[in-house]
């Protein structure tokens, strides 16, 4: 196990995260924050947890798979203002041969599921689920408005990421991310490493929700998933706890990591990562690709939630309800309340993680908080 | 009077209308769903009231006229992505020759009316009324935001209707839905109806209204209307109490009826009505013109009430506020808190017609959870 | 010290004015409403407050310099519809070439300042802050969003008015405005009229602010700005309790005025103002022009703030949380809870300037509440 680390500066954020945990004892979590590719803060707080346990972060993985779109874009193996169906022909069908990239990317397509869900083999499986999706008239005229595709985002990405490269986005997740950065954030998780999984807790029911409307589609309410006993389940919350899905890594849902995992990924990808020697290391991306990848294409009230939310190519942005970073910041948050981002401006990488589902989040929420001490710490380091 | 109707499984439904009636003595309303052109729910309840008494509807009146716009979109006599000047060459005035049939018929045009109003009958005659209309420059650049039209929607359309058919959208209302559906929900109502007419209830003033604001000009608040002693009012919650208003049956607000008949109308346009010996009748409108004419043209906050709104060619669409339906859910309400729709999806048509008006269509309000209800004992049924 | 001026019938206005000083002792505020073209309000309320006292008005000297503006569209030396670059070629830079002059007035462009900040002297200089914007490549997609620009707004009118003009925005606006309408309202204030003038009250702390998000950047939180003892200042409410910035006069939030010079700012343009001779003064801008730049170019959340806001060319426009005026009213509020306005509508020109900090322009606020008083006494005058 790796010691905690609280770089000097950073004391008044572990102290923010250890006094949640006073105040609810059920309060578990991970956070981990690289600041130019070192750590300044690598903590685990909450009864039985450390910083080496595995646990689901859910739409996370949408930022781990939009990672890797973007070096796509940076190799010019994409344009984002391009039709989908540039690379992916029957995509075009019942109406959608205008619909770009970006768009798709922004949740824009209105693809939130077929009428009759999706089974559990065909999304894991990819391909039989994205050529359903390709076949869908969409649920709004494109242009429209934006809705959050829940599970469908990483079911297009899959597709669109192997028609552009012969290759599934969690191959080149594993080869231009997870190793070299040594990230311990997996889209795909191998049977050797399950010992260190906690299995995301039962929240209970979230009332009636339609299966039909645009919410139950999002979720595949119809079909629902198998759980860990072969039982049909309707909670998503416990999608990661079936092993199945960890195995496959789903890029909408099936991601499986630490926090520290999740901070080196987009350290990674953004700022580079201090090595032994200390050197730092070219980060994947260039200043030019975060730009153009992290973008708004669409910032709003979301067709679906009703929530104001901000994407870029696959990124989630901040919005005023949510500051949790500068202006060029960009990550994912998860439905267990995981949230991830790099900041290019502040050179931050952010990884909160808990192990007991809430919602920090908001402004004035914990997470949300911690992003502010974090930025604290870093004006009082460049004031001193 | 035709008996109640409550089919099994249909129970709990009945319940949650009957205890709104227990906690609230002044609740009083029809309640009518039909499953597949069948009813399962034919109710009324509070003192007095039976389910064959006619109401005011508002602007369920634009859900009717709307059904009879989207026949004509199937019969191929409008294209709802042309220019509105296509057929009514005047009003191309005043900037707004690229104005669309499906803007104009989702709020977008910018005519919520006059500065010096329009009076009451050249609002009942229509065509004067479209003739200022059509003169008016647009109150914001189309495409820029949509606002609801109350009043003028129905003028519009009205005109809109003439110019392409050559008839009142009323008749053809009538002929296409009202006769073959024996629909007890007029857009005109013969003087041989008017002994079950029950007068809506005033319920006093609603504070200041700038007659020149977007409010005030979509209420028509300067010239306001005839009340039925000849006297000036401002009260549009009156409006239907006028036996003019009434006779003519206006498609913005004139329309009368019962929650049956309305039900049975969206039945019969998008189910078809079960009849006598068994068989359904063929359905008003294909699966392809319902996907086209309910498909979203705006989602967001209405440039005049601030509210969050979703529009098709017409009709209104569930939002995440206001969840009456499943995706495919397209219908209208009213101010007096009338909700109607049809929901392919579930193959259910609805209508909630409260004789003292209320709000109860938000989420969690009894209008809605009666949705919840209704969808809730299909759900039962589909497992059974 | 010029007398008091109650206009009959405007007695109920002037009364809630001073009710609001006797609930709260801190409340100082003066009150100008002009009516085609005369004053029927003319009040000063609080301890030590006379109507002749000049004050900042933040924000409402974007309205004054969009008056400037809309001469200029008028006189046909700009287009609102042509490329920014058009006039001004360094700005087609960075993926700006298609942003036209009314995107670029209504807040779409995405420049709400560099990450660095602007010096105080390239600000106040003006061209040194434009060449750095025209440099810059847009906060977001022009056209996926608009974000209120609080200080870069006054810089791009002034560059853009220079380019179109050669001249200084300032200059025309005291040419066109402020001495042909005798207004006690500055965009540049001499010191021989400095007795006059009072300052700001500090209002303390306003939390957290990210000087590298987008609140951040349009507040320059970065480099802040030089304070009246050469101190680096922060509090955006004490700039123009600087003499540099009185003296120069920014178009974004330099003005000093009292509120009768506002008002009669906006009546010169719209109404005209009544002579010593009982004329009118002919208007500065036809309705056709009013009717151009004051129509919306944006309605919605604001990208920056949240906050619901609705712009035309310049000018604030009343939205459904905030009914000032009639569907043709325009005009601009300030940081400190100035509220200025015309109507043409109701041909009335009003300004509300607290010497206290305070927001009372939601619905139901003090502003709010004064322009439905005005309301009414004309609707009873219309009557009576």
């Amino acid at each position: 196990m790796q010691p905690s680390i609280i770089a000097p500066g950073f004391e008044a954020t572990a102290r923010l995260l250890a006094e949640a945990t006073e105040q609810d004892p059920n309060h578990r979590a991970q956070l981990a924050v690289y600041v130019n590719g070192a750590p300044v803060l690598d903590l685990a707080v909450g009864s039985g947890l450390d910083a080496d346990r595995l646990h689901g972060v859910f739409s996370v993985s949408k930022g781990l798979s939009s990672l890797v779109f973007a070096k796509l874009v940076q190799d010019g193996m994409v344009d984002p203002a391009a039709p989908v169906a540039t690379y992916w022909p029957e995509f075009a069908a019942a109406g959608k041969a205008a619909v770009t990239v970006e768009q798709l990317l922004s949740h824009q397509a209105g693809l939130p599921g077929p009428v009759g869900g999706l089974s559990m083999d065909d999304f894991l499986e990819s391909r039989p689920a994205a050529a359903v999706l390709a076949s869908l008239a969409p649920q709004w005229t494109p242009g429209v408005a934006f809705g959050y595709h829940a599970l469908t985002f990483g079911t297009l990405i899959e597709e669109l990421v192997l028609r552009i490269t012969g290759r599934r986005v969690q191959e080149l997740y594993d080869e231009w991310i997870r190793v070299p950065a040594d990230a311990d954030a997996w889209l795909g998780l191998p049977e050797e490493q399950e010992g260190r999984y906690v299995p995301v807790p039962s929240v209970g029911g979230m009332g009636f929700v339609d299966p039909f409307g645009l919410s139950g589609l999002s979720m595949n309410s119809t079909a629902g998933f198998l759980d860990a006993n072969g039982e049909r389940s309707y909670d998503l919350m416990q999608v990661p706890n079936l092993r199945r899905v960890r195995e496959v890594g789903p890029a909408a849902v099936g991601g499986v990591a630490t926090a520290r995992g999740l901070a080196r990924a987009y350290a990674s990808a953004v700022t580079g990562l201090r090595q032994a020697d200390g050197s730092l290391s070219a980060p994947l991306l260039s200043a030019e690709t975060i730009a153009e990848v992290s973008r708004d294409r669409v910032f709003g009230l979301d067709r679906i939630s009703g929530n104001l939310k901000a994407f870029g190519i696959g990124f989630m942005r901040p919005t005023p309800d949510r500051d949790f970073g500068s202006a060029s910041a960009f990550g994912h948050d998860g439905a267990n309340g995981t949230v991830t981002f790099a900041d290019p401006t502040w050179g931050v990488a952010f990884a909160y993680l808990p192990f007991t589902p809430q919602d920090g989040a908001r402004n004035g929420g914990l997470v949300q908080r911690l992003t502010v001490a974090v930025r604290e710490a870093l004006l009082a380091q460049a004031a001193g």
